[in-house]
C-alpha cells in the first residue's frame, strides 16, 4: 500500500512541477507596452483584491466551521483537519490559477502581434497551469491525508476516522466552491450586465471601451468567475467523487479476506481510484503538448482538441496498466448486491469497461454540449432566427432550446448508469465517475484558456492595439466561448454522478451503522425505508426538488442587483465627469470594482446556506414528527431529489446560455442582419437573460448538490459518534 | 350503495340542471347592436370551427385507442367503454362550455354599457355553467359507470374490471385533457405572442385593433385555451384524482369484514370520495349566488372571493355531514400499512380532517398565487422596477421570481402530504385531494369567467363603443387575469397531490399483483424494488424527469411557430390591402383563424406522444436489461420522476407568466415611467415570453404528469390479464 500510496503522491508533485516550470515559460514572455501593462495591472489589482476578500470571507465562515467540526466530533482531530487541508488546497488552486491567468492575459495580446499560434501558446499554458493545478493538489490533499491516516496514524483502512477524515476534506472543498462559484458568478455578471446596459445600450459604446468604467470590473470578473470559479467548482467534484468512492470501498468491500502479503480487497479498491487519478494527470501533462495548430492551419478549436484526443487515448493505454496493477484482470471479485443483499462477482475487467464508460460519457457529453451551443448546428441558429421577429421570441426560443437540452445528457447518463451497474454495482459506477473525473486537468485547462483570451481582447481594445491584433484575439475568444460551454456540461455530467456515488455513500453508510448497532447504538433498531412509496421519502424527494430552484433563483437575482448598482455607478460617473466621453477624463475603475466586489461577498452568503442547512432542518422537522429512522429516509430522498432538479436545472441553464451568447456571435458574423439590426438587439437581450443562466446560477448549482450530499454524510457521521 | 350512488347521480344532475337554467338566463340577456353581434360572431364561428377540427382530430385518435383496448384486453368491453365514455364527457364539459361563453362575451360587453354588476353578472354566470359542468359531468361519468358495473352488470366492487372500468374513464379524460391544453394553448398563444409582435410592436396599433388581422384569432384563442382548455384540464384532474382514490379504497380496504346488512369498507371508502364530490357541487351552486358586488362597491375580486369563501365555508359543514353518513364518525377501521406491512387503524373523523387539509391546501395555494402574482407584492413589483434597466433584466428578474414562486407551494404540498399521511395513510392523502378538487366548480367558474371579459373588452374595442364600456370591461378584465393565474396555481398543486394518489395506486396496483400469483400468474415471483439504492430506480427517476423538460420544450418551440406563422400572414395582409391601415379595407380575419387551427393541431400530436409512449419505451428498455421486476420498479420511479419535475416546472411557468403579465399591466398604471416607456417596452417582452409559459407549455404539463401515471397503470392492468 505505502508503495503504491507513494506513485500516486509522485503524480501529483509532478502536476504541481508542470504547473511551476509552465509558470516561468508564460512569465518569461514579453509583457507588452507600458499602456498595456497599466491595463493588465489594473485587472491584476482588482482581481486580487477580490479574491483576498473573497476568502477572507470563506476563511472566516472556515474557522467557525472548524470550531463546529471539533465540538461535534468532540477533539477529534481528524475531520477539522481534513476540513482545513480540503479548503486550503483548493483556495490555493483558485488563486494561483487566478495569479497565472491574470499575468497571461497581457502576453497573450503581445504574443497575438506575432501570430495566432504564439497567442495560441501563452493563452493555453496558462490555463494548463491551472488545470494542472487543480487536479494535481486535489490528489495531493487526498493522497496525502489518506496516507497519514492510515500510515504514521495507524487507522485502518476501513475505520470510520479515515472515512470521517475523507468526508470532511470533502467538506472543505465543498465550501470553498459553492462560495467561489457564487461570489465569482455575481461578481462577473453583475460587471458584464450592468456594463453592457450602461455602455452598449444607453452610452452607445462598444464592448471593453475604456470609458466605461465597468470594463476593468469585466475583465476581473472573467478572472474570478470563469477561473478561480471553475477550478474550485472542479477541484471539489475531483476530490468529493474519489473520496465517495473510497468512501463507498470502505464500507462495500470490508471483511472480505486478503491473500498472504497481497493487498486486501478494502486497501485495493481505496486505492484504484487514487491510481486512476494519479496515471491520467500524468496522460493529461502529455496532452498539453500536442496542443498545436497545424502547419498554415487556424482551426484553434481542432488544437485543442487534439491535446484532449491525446489525452483521452493514452488515458485508456493508462487505465489498462494501472487496473492490471491494482485489481489484476482475470481475479474475481465479490461483492455484496444492492442494500446487502447477495453477492454479485466482477473481475479487473469490469473495471476496465466502467472507466471507458466514464471516458466515452465525457465524450458523448461534450459532443452533445457543442451541439446545443455551437453556431453550427439547429438549436442556436433557431434562436438566432427566432431573433428575427423581436426580445420576446428570442428569448423564448433560447429558453426552449435550453430545456431541449436536458434530454440527451439525462439519456447518456442513464446509459452510463445502467452499463456501469451491470458491469461492476454501485462500485462500477462510482469508476466511471472517476475516470470521468480524472481527465479534470486537462478539462480545467481548456476552460481556463477562455478568460485569458477574453482579457487579451479586451487589454487589446483599451489599449488601442492594431486591428490585426485585436482580429487574432477574437479568434481565441471565439474558441473561449465553446471551450466553456463544453467544460460547463462537463463539470455537470460529472457532478450529478459524482453526487449519486455520494447519495450511494450515504445509504451504504447508514446501512452500515443500521447492521452494527453494537458499535452505533444510535442506530439500535434503525431500519431506513427509502422506498418510494413511503410518504417520507416523497417528501424529501420533494424538499429537495425545491432547493436548485430556489438557490437559482436568489443567485439570479444577486446579479440582477448587482448589475443595477453598476448601472447606476457608472451613470453618476458618466454624469459627475463630463469628460469621460471624449476621453479627457479617466474613468474611476476601482469604485465598480469595489461596488461589484462588496456585492457579491455580500449576495454569495444567504444562498450557500441552503444546502448546508436543509438536511439538517428536514432531519430535525420529520425525526419530530414521524421518528429518527424516516428522518434518515427523508434525507436520503432530499439527496435524490436535490440531484433530479439540480441535474436538469443546471443543464438547462448552461446550455441555454451558452445557446443564446452563441446566437448573437452567429448574427454579429452577418447572418439575419448583422450588427446593429433589430435581429442583433434582440440577440443582445437573450445574451444578457443567458449571462446569470450559464455563468451564475446554473454551474453554482453543482457544489449546491454535493454540499448536500456531504453534510447529509457528516450529519451520518456525527449520528455515529454518538454514544460511541 | 344503491340508493347512496343515485343521490350522488342526482347531484351531479343537479349541476347539469343549473347549467341548463343559468345558460338559459345568459342566452336572455340583450346581445348588443349590430357590429357587435357581426364581431362576436366571426368569434364564434372561429371557435366553432377550431373546436370542431381539434375534437375531429382528437376522435380519430379515439376511434384507434378504443379498437387498441378492445384488442390488448381481448374484446372486454369496460376499458373501450370506460375509455369513450370519459373522452366524449369531457370533449362535452370543453365544448358546450365553450358555447355558452362565445355567446356570453358579446352579452357581457352589453351589459356593461349599464354597469359593473351588470357586466358582472354575466361574465360570472357565462363560467359558472363551464365550471358546474365539469364537476357535474366529471361526477356523472364516474357514479353512473361505477352503478352500471356494481348493479345491472354485477361485478364485485373491488373486482378488476370495474378498476379496470375506472381507470380507462381516466384514460379518456386525460387523452382529451391533454390535447385540449395544448393545442388550445399553442392556439391562442400563438395568435397573442403573433398578433401583438406584428400589431403592436411592427405597425405600432394598439391591442385588439380591428385593423389587426389577428384580433379574432386573439379572442377565438382565449375561449378554446382559457375555457375550454382549462375545462378539460379540470375535468380530467377531477375523474383521475376521485378515480384513483376509488381504486386505492378498492385496493387497500378487500377483505375487512361488513357487518349484516351495512356497507361492507371497501364499498364505504370507494362511496366517500363520490359522496364528497356530489355534496361540493352543491355548495357550489350555492356559493355562485353570493357572487355580487356590495352597494356602491367596486371590489369585483371581492365579490368572486364572497362566492368562493360561501363554497368553503359550506363545503365544511357538507363534509362534516358526509362524513357521519358514510364513514360513522366514531367507527375505528384498520388498513393495512404503507407497502402492506402492519396495520393502521383511523376514524371517520380522521377522515374529515384530511378534507379539511385539503380545503386548506387550496386556500394556502390561491393565496401564495396571489402573492406571486399580484401587482400589490414583492415579486411583480420587482419585475417592473427590473424593466426599467431593459428587456435583459426584465426577463432575468421573471425568471427569478418562476423559480423562487416554486418553493411555498412545494412547502404547503409537504405539510399537506404529512398531516394527511399521518391522519390515515395513502387514504387520507386521497381523500385530502379529492375534497380540494370537490371544489373544481366553483373554481373553473372563477376562471372561465376570464376569457368571457377579456373577449368582452375586445368586442367593446373593435366595435368603437364609448369608453366608459371599455373602462368596465378593463375593470373586469384584470381581475379575470388574477383568477385565471389563481386557478392555474390550484390546477397544478391538486394535479400534482393527485398523481401522487395515481402513483400509489400504481403500487398498491403492483403489489396486489404480486400478492396474487395464481390469480395473476404473470406477476409469479415479482418483488418491486422502489427503494432509491436500486439503479434502476434512479434510471426511472431520471427519464421521468426529463420528460416535462422535453415536453415543455416542444410546447414552447410550436407557440413560436405558430407565433411566426402568423406575423408573415398579417404582414402579407397588410402589404396585399394597403386599405386596411386608413380602414377602408377589411383584414381577413378567417385566413389567421384557419392557419393557426391548422397549426395547433399539427403541433399538439407529437408532444401529446411523449407521456404516452414514455412508460411502454421505459418497461421494454429496462426490462430488456434486468428483467420485468426491475422494470416495473423503474416504471413506477419514472412516475414520481414526472411528478418532481414537472410540479417544479408547472408551478415556475404559471407564476412566472403571471409575474410578467402583471408587471407590464403595474407600468401601464402609470408606474415607473408608465405605457410607452422603455421600461414598459422591457416589460411587454416579459409579458411575451410570459404567455407560452403560462398559458401553454405550464398548464399541459398537469395533464401530462397524469397521463403518464394511467398509462403505466394500464400497462399494469394489461399484464395482469395476460395468462388471466
Amino acid at each position: 500500500m505505502g508503495f503504491s500510496l507513494f506513485l500516486v503522491i509522485l503524480a501529483g508533485l509532478a502536476a504541481v512541477a508542470y504547473g511551476i516550470y509552465t509558470t516561468r515559460q508564460v512569465l518569461a514572455a514579453p509583457a507588452g507596452n507600458e499602456r498595456m501593462q497599466e491595463i493588465a495591472g489594473a485587472i491584476q489589482e482588482g482581481a486580487s483584491a477580490y479574491l483576498t476578500r473573497q476568502y477572507t470571507t470563506i476563511a472566516i465562515v472556515g474557522v467557525i466551521a472548524t470550531v463546529l467540526l471539533l465540538i461535534f466530533f468532540r477533539g477529534d482531530f481528524v475531520p477539522a483537519v481534513g476540513f482545513v487541508l480540503g479548503a486550503v488546497l483548493s483556495g490555493a488552486a483558485g488563486f494561483i490559477g487566478m495569479l497565472i491567468s491574470v499575468r497571461a492575459n497581457v502576453r497573450t495580446t503581445e504574443a497575438s502581434r506575432h501570430g495566432l499560434q504564439q497567442g495560441l501558446d501563452i493563452a493555453f499554458k496558462a490555463g494548463a497551469v491551472t488545470g494542472m493545478l487543480v487536479a494535481g493538489l486535489a490528489l495531493l490533499g487526498l493522497a496525502v491525508y489518506f496516507a497519514l491516516l492510515t500510515g504514521p496514524l495507524g487507522f485502518e483502512e476501513e475505520s470510520r476516522r479515515v472515512v470521517n477524515g475523507l468526508i470532511s476534506l470533502s467538506l472543505g472543498a465543498s465550501l470553498i466552491s459553492v462560495f467561489a462559484r457564487l461570489g465569482g458568478g455575481i461578481f462577473t455578471k453583475g460587471a458584464d450586465v450592468g456594463g453592457d446596459l450602461v455602455g452598449k445600450v444607453e452610452a452607445g459604446i462598444p464592448e471593453d471601451d475604456p470609458r466605461n468604467a465597468a470594463t476593468i470590473a469585466d475583465n476581473v470578473g472573467d478572472n474570478v468567475g470563469d477561473c478561480a470559479g471553475m477550478a474550485a467548482d472542479l477541484f471539489e467534484t475531483y476530490v468529493v467523487t474519489i473520496a465517495a468512492t473510497m468512501v463507498l470501498a470502505s464500507i462495500i468491500f470490508v471483511g472480505l479476506p486478503a491473500e498472504e502479503g497481497s493487498l486486501s480487497a478494502v486497501q485495493r479498491f481505496m486505492l484504484y481510484p487514487l491510481a486512476i487519478g494519479g496515471s491520467c494527470i500524468l496522460t493529461s501533462i502529455a496532452g498539453t503538448y500536442f496542443v498545436k495548430l497545424g502547419k498554415g492551419s487556424t482551426n484553434v478549436m481542432g488544437a485543442l482538441y487534439k491535446g484532449l484526443i491525446v489525452t483521452g487515448g493514452l488515458s485508456i493505454i493508462a487505465l489498462l496498466i494501472v487496473t492490471a496493477l491494482v485489481v489484476p484482470f482475470g481475479e474475481e471479485f465479490f461483492m455484496p448486491g444492492v442494500g446487502g443483499e447477495g453477492l454479485k462477482t466482477f473481475t479487473g475487467m469490469s473495471l476496465f469497461w466502467c472507466g471507458i464508460i466514464g471516458l466515452a460519457v465525457t465524450g458523448a457529453i461534450v459532443w452533445v454540449t457543442e451541439y446545443y451551443t455551437g453556431t453550427g448546428f439547429r438549436p442556436v441558429k433557431s434562436v438566432a432566427k427566432a431573433s428575427e421577429s423581436g426580445h420576446g421570441t428570442n428569448v423564448i426560443q433560447g429558453l426552449a432550446v435550453s430545456m431541449e437540452a436536458t434530454a440527451i445528457p439525462a439519456i447518456i447518463i442513464i446509459i452510463g448508469i445502467i452499463t456501469a451497474f451491470s458491469l461492476a454495482g454501485l462500485y462500477g459506477i462510482a469508476i466511471a465517475v472517476t475516470t470521468m473525473l480524472a481527465l479534470a486537468g486537462m478539462i480545467v485547462a481548456l476552460d481556463a484558456f477562455g478568460p485569458v483570451t477574453d482579457n487579451a481582447g479586451g487589454i487589446a481594445e483599451m489599449s488601442e492595439l492594431e486591428g490585426s491584433v485585436r482580429d487574432t484575439t477574437d479568434a481565441l475568444d471565439a474558441v473561449g466561448n465553446t471551450t466553456k460551454a463544453v467544460t460547463k456540461g462537463y463539470a455537470i455530467g460529472s457532478a450529478g454522478l459524482g453526487a449519486l456515488v455520494l447519495f450511494a455513500a450515504y445509504a451504504e453508510d447508514l446501512r452500515y451503522f443500521a447492521a452494527n448497532p453494537e458499535t452505533y447504538p444510535f442506530f439500535e433498531g434503525i431500519v431506513p425505508d427509502y422506498s418510494l412509496i413511503n410518504p417520507y421519502v416523497i417528501v424529501g424527494l420533494f424538499f429537495g426538488g425545491l432547493l436548485p430552484f430556489l438557490f437559482g433563483s436568489l443567485a439570479m437575482q444577486a446579479v440582477g442587483r448587482a448589475a443595477s448598482a453598476i448601472v447606476e455607478e457608472v451613470r453618476r460617473q458618466f454624469k459627475e465627469k463630463p469628460g469621460i466621453m471624449d476621453r479627457t477624463e479617466k474613468p474611476d475603475y476601482g469604485r465598480a470594482v469595489n461596488l461589484l466586489t462588496g456585492a457579491a461577498i455580500k449576495e454569495m452568503i444567504v444562498p450557500s446556506l441552503l444546502p448546508i442547512l436543509g438536511p439538517i432542518v428536514l432531519y430535525f422537522c420529520v425525526g419530530a414528527v414521524a421518528g429518527t429512522g424516516q428522518a434518515l429516509a427523508a434525507v436520503g430522498a432530499m439527496l435524490m431529489g436535490v440531484i433530479i432538479t439540480g441535474l436538469f436545472l443546471a443543464l438547462s441553464m448552461t446550455a441555454g446560455g451558452g445557446a443564446w451568447d452563441n446566437a448573437k456571435k452567429y448574427i454579429e458574423d452577418g447572418h439575419h442582419g448583422g450588427k446593429g439590426s433589430e435581429a442583433h438587439k434582440a440577440a443582445v437581450t437573450g445574451d444578457t437573460v443567458g449571462d446569470p443562466y450559464k455563468d451564475t446560477a446554473g454551474p453554482a448549482v453543482n457544489p449546491m448538490i454535493k454540499i448536500t450530499n456531504i453534510v447529509a454524510l457528516l450529519l451520518l457521521a456525527y449520528l455515529a459518534s454518538l454514544g460511541a
